[in-house]
């Protein structure tokens, strides 16, 4: 268990450096043993630094000009953001410098720059990004969360492997409960993809216990241990999740100050919601991982605070520390008859919607 | 004002004609001018309408052995759910017996049969399934919600043509925000889809205010008034934000009775809470509307209390009194240029699309 080197991207997220550097800092007390290399723009990044100098000895920086913003498309960002904050720490990843890389930046281009780099895994089309989601039972992996905004069904059922691997690395299950999120538990519901991406799962044996659909409220209440999906519908569900915490948060605080008697309950309360709101905080579940790639990246969100940014490093460091890309790859070995299942199944599939018509 | 006539699907439901009569007399109690013709099984129903003798001068009863069940597939309902008690409902509208007709049966089987027995308006190529979310500054209306597992961009504007005539006649907006739900709030995000449908309502002239992308944390925060999305990722994102309610309340039961002190608080709050849970109990958000059929349709939640059902009933009631079918006809007549507007926009688009690449 000895140090994890980690590369961070010091320009991405909505508050900048600040941010990163009060992240990477709060990571330092926690994993004492884990070093860094800084990659932004020095005028902007060696003040941070400077208010933390307990970083020194831990924290390598490398100067560079080039950012990526979060208006750049995709495409912009592979031509012209190698040199970028968020390139140089995908790069360090590739040459060995680092085991892993943290960014805050523009999703799409972390993902369009990392695929480039980084090249997929074999048997891998489409990279996808997973995260740990809080459910009434504990935890759930979800994925994907935004880095494919379409999927076919051959990319979900590679979700479904490199999700598996992630539960069983991050959440210690030998055999996990995989779900794939759709419009109803019946096997006749959803559309084509949905379908033919279950009928491959049902049929084929992989190392996962494939439990059929789940639905929307799927995801928090624990029923499976990973949750499939395509990208747009992901990030819909996991924003929405998101969104709803707020609103019970805010329904909540207007009713627990309404009279006086409420407001001396809220204060007997107080700690108890408070460690309520932490197990719901995003920051406290915050760091996507880019999954399928010949690299570990880490995205952590764009608004999160330097306790998110600390939360992001550790699953980084977690990610690391189980080698995580060697994992995927022999849950992919092992499951190498999956493409021909595919094959057949999408005949077979064809044909009874044809004839159901 | 005077007395609203609706026909149900006494045989709809998780819990069947117990829950639905129960609904009724509930809705009776609260709307004692509204009138009821009740279609079922008669060993089943007959037993649940003598449990409730009030309402033998509103409730008038139609014997049909005809049943559609959870798991007929839509086209199994068309060909033969015609005479089942869904259908019959459904006719009653149809022939003009009744104003509205309510179900809480197989939703894709009420889609399908509605959609054949009332047709689609003039310039609507499929009806969608809306309803009222709670929000952190009321209600807003959302759609689809699972009428559609796909929809083109056509249809998307179409749904933000009738979202915004529902909210207008339930929510009394003049003119509401409508927004589109995707990945990001910037032009470039999304699937091509959401894309040229946005394109489309940023530059049609229509009865709304078009405020652009939402993303799933826009469902609770009344950032606008109409949330429009495919049926598939409404469905998600609508069950996602039930299962998080769900999963709070568990959490908070867990943290209210951990201590002494804690069980007191709970105690004193006990009201509060409560109101706050009734603002977010779907049985109290109970009822999605059909909307672009010629004929008004409610869809009450297969496992909806007698309360949710006697919500659903209130939805009904109040689409009959405010003639939503006529004012959608309004909009879309008024609106006329959209499908021009809409092969113009694809060109624009597709142009686009390839000069970006």
């Amino acid at each position: 268990m000895s140090g994890v080197k980690i590369a961070l991207d010091a320009m991405g997220g909505d508050s900048g450096p600040e941010t990163v550097i009060a992240g990477i800092a709060r990571a330092h007390h926690r994993w004492p043993d884990a070093r860094f290399v800084a990659y932004g723009d020095e005028a902007r990044v060696r003040p941070c630094l400077e208010q933390h100098p307990e970083l020194e000895s831990c924290v390598e920086f490398v100067h560079t000009a080039d950012v990526i913003g979060d208006e750049d498309k995709p495409m912009q960002a592979v031509r012209r953001g190698q040199n970028s904050s968020m390139g140089l720490a995908i790069q360090a990843v590739k040459k060995g410098h680092v085991q892993v890389a943290v960014s805050a930046g523009n999703t799409g281009a972390l993902m369009a720059l990392s695929k480039i780099m980084l090249r997929t895994m074999e048997g891998i089309d489409r990279p996808a990004l997973a995260t740990l989601i809080p459910t009434v039972k504990g935890e759930s992996v979800m994925l994907d969360l935004g880095a494919n905004v379409e999927a076919s069904e051959e990319n979900l059922v590679q979700f479904a492997v490199m999700g598996a691997a992630y539960a069983r690395a991050v959440l210690g299950l030998e055999r996990p409960r995989v779900g794939l999120l759709n419009v109803g538990v019946e096997e006749l519901k959803g559309h084509s993809i949905v379908k033919n991406a279950g009928a491959i799962l049902r049929n084929t044996d992989l190392a996962m216990e494939f439990a059929g659909y789940v639905e929307g409220n799927g995801l928090s209440s624990g029923e499976v241990d990973v949750i499939v999906t395509d990208g747009f519908t992901g990030n819909v569900a996991i924003k929405t999740a998101e969104g709803t915490v707020k609103l019970i948060r805010s329904l909540l605080r207007d009713e627990l100050i309404k009279s006086w008697v409420n407001k001396i309950a809220y204060l007997m309360v107080k700690g108890s919601l408070k460690s309520l709101g932490k197990h719901l905080d995003p920051n406290n579940h915050n760091g996507g991982v880019f999954l399928g790639l010949n690299g570990l990246i880490v995205k952590s969100h764009g608004n999160a605070s330097d306790k998110g940014i600390a939360t992001a490093i550790g699953v980084a460091i977690d990610m690391a520390r189980n080698d995580l890309t060697t994992l995927i790859a022999e849950d992919l070995r092992n499951s190498g008859e999956i493409e021909k299942t595919i094959e057949k199944e999408n005949t077979t599939e064809t044909k009874t919607a044809a004839a159901s018509e």
